[in-house]
């Protein structure tokens, strides 16, 4: 098995991804493959005294910028990071590669170098998060606007995914919507509910508004790639505000102060269960290959997390289930 | 000014409704007149020895409940609260209605029996929060599909009502988004964004994403119903499990309890802000009336805040705001 990583891509690129790898290697024992301009990554081994075991570099002379139009980006830029882990990966149910550049520059290069598995529609991103339970949202952002059809592929792709990554056996599906009643949402999200009502491949239990989703019973939660983004933000936003509001008070004088210092350890621990980098990155569901989306202000913790997350993917055989959920779904019909 | 309230809609119905009337009176002085089964409203007063002054009773025999269907509902019960109420508003720039029933039945009784603002296409929810500096977003449910148009109609409202409601002038506008770049988005917000961009009278800032809504400069945000049900749920759902989280860890071990009881009072105090309820209700803005929309799980603070919003707006004139701020747009075609 090898993890590519993009070592040029992401708001801290490239001192905390390369750190991030070298981390996943001594914390896990994951060899990591990094891609990017070999002699700034050198530099920042040599800066920073990082040591270079069960790291390779594969060096490449050009790099996509967040301001780049994708398509044009990745059609242009062959000799990029993510063009070279995207061909690197490509069909192969061994390896993994991931970035944390331009979210569309990603999945342009994934879509256009990796090609789709046979009788997908369209890829999704699948964010994970656990905070509760488990529970992974799709699309969040692939897709913009979708087709209720596509919306099932996401079902059966996320239930794929959330048996790979973490073991959930029959994982249960809910539909996002502004109300728990079968009438309820827009034409997409009435339509979509009535696919997946019929559909015998997909565990389906209904509508899941977005107060309820880390409530609700469902493992995977599927909606268009609009409202999945919406969802996700909204969930980031308001809770690192609200643990803002926390922080506020209890930076509000002296005796708030010491409660502090007691609650402190305690509160970090909790908080982390609503930080989005703590699952590592989206990956990308239905491309040929496995490819990870990591969170564009990732650090190092982050990135180490992604390349764990890769690992458990490959080992688990994540490719090979997408591939059944979706040869099932062509059967079905 | 005559304020009606419903006494039988929502989950706490008719004590806490009743209740928050009387703290409106005694707090505010604001008079109010409830709707409602006359029988089980007197029996609420005298088993809770509650004072009439400054309450006025009108008895109706029917009632909506949350299960029907809201149009057939609203056509068929003509004897019910929100029926009545939405009657006695109709037209009127002097009195408000407010209902913490079915969202569904509110709708339909307001649109049906007040009638839409001349050159309103379609009626929007508007949910004000106020956490940094207040923010109105909306549509908030009442538009599961929209079209572009509706879209900057929701922005010329919303920017009315902030007015009107906080005394915002010349509102910044912000359009609920997956990306901040003018060209983000699914078709109806790449839509939005450039009908937006060339309207006079919207001082339009462009697109913000779910995360930033309270962080950006935009006093209203503007979306489809669907879009905006899923962020103001988001938050919701999102605030209630950070703060749990807080509690968890606030009751886990007798030091972490000294804790609570020295920041216990300052945290609840800030966490009202993102509850809500705190700020009354949601108006339903471009029917020809004051109609609020409370929340179903409305208690008596949330009722009495209702009344004063109510009061608010119609002292602040924004019927007469809503009507010019969509004739302006009349001629500025």
């Amino acid at each position: 098995m090898t993890i590519y990583l993009d070592a040029m891509g992401g708001d801290n690129a490239p001192v905390q991804i390369i750190e991030g790898a070298v981390a996943a290697v001594s914390e896990y024992g994951i060899n990591v493959t990094l891609i990017g301009d070999e002699a700034v990554i050198n530099n920042v081994f040599e800066n920073r005294s990082l040591s270079r075991t069960g790291i390779d570099i594969i060096n490449v002379t050009e790099k996509i910028e967040m301001t780049e139009e994708p398509v044009a980006a990745v059609r242009k830029k062959k000799d990029s990071p993510m063009v070279k882990g995207a061909l690197l990966v490509k069909g192969s149910h061994e390896d993994a590669f991931i970035s944390a550049g331009s979210t569309g520059a990603v999945l342009a290069a994934a879509t256009l170098y990796c090609g789709r598995i046979r009788g997908v529609s369209r890829p999704a991103l699948a964010t994970l998060v656990n905070i509760k339970k488990p529970v992974v949202v799709l699309d969040n952002g692939a897709n913009a606007d979708c087709r209720p059809e596509y919306l099932v592929q996401f079902a059966r792709m996320g239930s794929a995914y959330i048996r790979s990554a973490v073991g959930v056996e029959n994982p249960r599906v809910g539909l996002l919507n502004i109300g728990t009643e079968d009438i309820k949402g827009n034409a997409l999200m009435k339509e979509a509910h009535a696919l997946l009502k019929e559909d015998s491949t997909v565990n389906f239990i209904g509508n899941v508004e977005a107060s309820a989703v880390f409530d609700s019973e469902a493992d995977v939660i599927v909606c268009d790639g609009f409202s999945g983004n919406i969802l996700v933000k909204a969930v980031e936003g308001t809770a690192k505000l609200s643990f803002g509001i926390v922080k506020d008070v209890l930076m509000g004088g002296a005796l708030n102060k010491l409660a502090a210092l007691i609650i402190k350890k305690d509160l970090y621990a909790k908080k982390a269960l609503l930080d989005p980098k703590a699952y590592g990155g989206a990956p990308l569901l239905g491309t040929n290959a496995t490819v990870i989306k990591a969170h564009g202000n990732s650090d190092a913790t982050a990135i180490k997390n992604a390349v764990r997350q890769a690992d458990t993917l490959v080992r688990n055989g994540m490719l090979s289930a997408l591939e059944e959920a979706i040869k099932q779904q062509e059967e079905n019909k």
